[in-house]
Parts: structure tokens; C-alpha cells; sequence
């Protein structure tokens, strides 16, 4: 139907199959706030940082600390750890269906590729998801993130 | 039931426990635009300031010109006057639930405590509205915000 | 009824009027995600920068390259690629309604004035569709944007 159809096969063994596990429960240090909050079936995912075993594995800036292609890395990272939220949300990874994500790349004044970024995490999304991975994205390029990450990812989602 | 469980009183009297009232129109320089608009019964607040009887009290970033408690504090303001438009929108501050947060701190770029200054406005939300307050969020450092002001929020509503 | 109605005529006239035509489609680099996506009946724009004809007129800062009359003409130019955007999903430019527009002006960080390249996106959208171009709006100030753009902005809309 579409040359983004995935591959047979779940949501969860596509994800595995790019070397990703889903964890347990995304990674934050949300006490004062909740990993995601329905508006009716509209969920909205909190920013993911791309935490893996509790660990950020880079910090700092693109364009001064961080090339592209580990940037790319942390963005998927950071999109699986929202598709765990996600998942929760609605009670099974493959009914995700993602309607909005924005990008946000730490990055110095004069660094432009935050599109380069964003596209890993965006393909992620439709490798794993298919149809329902495609979505509208936004991707800019801030001062700095919190803890210092390279990379933050919100989702807003819905079910099929 | 939960910790997060208001106190008695209705939401006014909470926040006026912890030193805050309502304005009666949350202050904007908005002529351009409007203070929230409704698509379906969610509630788009307009990013908020911090300000307070018209003035910004404080103008910078983080990490070089604003401490992490004063910036706390300001998120707090914000946190105020989007509730003030939210009340509006939804006629009663008793039935505003939060869905999301959006947190903007003007950072530089080696800052990394986003997160501490948006758990303030994250506390107060549920300080004040209990269930209701609890949120999805993201925090991210930003290189400058209207008038230099340390904090801007942005609030997705809808009504209990 | 308001002084914010529009004259008479289509959405696209009045656009014309101005002196922008809606380009067949949006510009875009994006291959990795699409340029809008559905959520029941609210439309989610992706991020549009100030492209016209395919380039980028412009390049570089607020408050270091780029003169705030010279970024509300591109605030103006990104408004218009995502009311393209928005017609296409709507299905005619007369019944697009803007619900929330985030404005992305990248600045140095000591720029202040991000509001005043947001109105010159914000008045255009009411010339065009009058009070359904009315909008909920965030301004904020990043460090820098996708092809070193000075401008993007991302629409959330509905249909009248």
C-alpha cells in the first residue's frame, strides 16, 4: 500500500529488530509531573531526554560538543523512550499513532541541521509504526536542555 | 485518596494560601492576538509572563543573569496568570484541568537545571487543583524570551 | 461586528491583496514526515520556515544579522506557507480557523523583541481569515533554526 507499510511482524519486534528494547517505563525525573495526560484520545507525551539504563550517554551542544550522527542516535533514543510512554498510554504499542512531534536540538547559534537530527527520530516513528508513525514535526534549536542534554522529544499521540 | 489531593477550599483559596491572587485579565501585550482559544473543549492558553501588576520584576537568563530560586519563582507567576486566562476560558477556576505545560527558560547554553525551575509552576498547578493540576510537561532552555523575561509558560486546558 | 472582520471576498483574494500567493504546496525538506496531520477534526501544521519560491531569503539572528522589519516580513512569509499547508488539509482556505500558532524567532541572547516579528504573522492571519484567523500564540526566542532560518512557526487549526 505505501512504501512505509512496515515489515510483518508487532510494533515491539520492529523496534527490536533496530536494536531498541521498549523500557519498562520511560526514564524521568517526574515527580511533579505525569509521563503523559489524555484530552480525550489525544495523549500528550512529556519531553523524553534520551536516557538509556537511567544514564545520559552525551551532553552538550550540536555544533560544538556533539556531531550530527550522535545526535541522530540520542534522537532515536529519545523517541523510543516516548513511544514507552506512549505505549503505556494506550495499553499497546502497535494502536500508537503518532499526530505531532516536536524537536528539540541543543544546539549553538550558528548550527542549522536540526533537521538531520529530527529526520532520525522521525524515521524510527515510521520504521517501527508504519502508517501510524507518520507525522507533522517541528524541529528547532535551543540554548540548552535540561541536564544538559543534546536532545528532547515531545509526542503528541493518538490511537488507531 | 492521593498526596496530590488538595486541601479544602476551592482552587481561589488555595492559591490564595500560598500568596497568590488571580488577576483579573492575565496581563499580555496582546493586541495581535487572544488570551486562549477553545478547539472543541480543550483550551490553547497564550504564553504567559511572569508578570505582576503589569511589571516584569526580573529580565535575563539563567546561568548568568537569574538565580535558580528566583527564576522559580517567576514560574510560579506564570504559572498564575495562565491559570487566570484558563479560569477565564473555562469559567470557573475549580473545573480547569491541565493537560500539558510548556516551559520556556531563557538559558545559557551551559545551563542545565530547566527542570528545577519548571517543578515550581508544576508544583503549584497541583497545589492548587489537585487531580486537576496534573500535567504532562516540557522544560527546555530557550536563548531569549519576549521582553527578557526569564520564563514563559504555555498551558493546554480542558474542563473537568 | 469587529474591526478584525475581513472585507469582502475569498480568503485568497484578500491574501492576494496583501501580495502573497498560496504556493501549490508547502515547501518543505521534509521527506521524513508529512506536513500535516489529522487529531479528530484539529489539524497539526508541521513547523514552516519563510520559504518562497524554494529559497531562504534570509539567514542568521535576531539582535546579531537580521533587522526585526526584515523578520516580520519572513514571520509573514512562514505564516503564509502554513496557511498553504492548512488550506490543503482543510480542503479551502476559507474555512481554515487558527487555533494556536508557536512562533520560533532565532535570537541572540539579549533579543527582546520577539513579539514584534510574531504580530507581523498574527495581524496577517486576521487580515486573511478574519476572526477565524484569531489565535491563542507563544512567542519565544531559540538559538537557532533549521537552514539557519530566522523564523518558523507552527500552526494548530480546526476547520470553521
Amino acid at each position: 500500500m505505501s512504501d512505509s507499510r512496515p515489515e510483518g511482524g508487532t510494533a515491539l519486534t520492529r523496534l527490536s529488530r533496530l536494536g531498541y528494547a521498549l523500557p519498562a517505563q520511560a526514564p524521568s525525573d517526574a515527580e511533579k509531573y505525569v509521563p503523559y495526560r489524555h484530552d480525550g484520545a489525544t495523549v500528550h507525551v512529556a519531553g523524553q531526554l534520551p536516557y538509556l539504563d537511567g544514564e545520559l550517554a552525551v551532553r552538550g551542544l550540536l555544533g560544538r560538543d556533539v556531531a550530527v550522527q550522535a545526535a541522530r542516535a540520542l534522537a532515536r533514543q529519545a523517541a523510543v523512550n516516548a513511544l514507552a510512554v506512549a505505549a503505556s498510554a494506550v495499553g499497546n504499542l502497535d494502536r500508537v499513532r503518532i499526530v505531532q512531534m516536536l524537536v528539540f536540538v541543543a544546539s549553538t547559534s550558528d548550527f542549522g541541521e536540526q533537521s538531520r537530527v529530527a529526520d532520525a527520530a522521525s524515521e524510527l516513528l515510521v520504521e517501527v509504526l508504519g502508517e501510524g508513525g507518520r507525522h507533522a514535526r517541528t524541529a528547532i534549536g535551543v540554548a540548552a536542555l535540561p541536564q544538559n542534554s543534546p536532545v528532547e522529544i515531545q509526542l503528541i499521540c493518538t490511537t488507531t
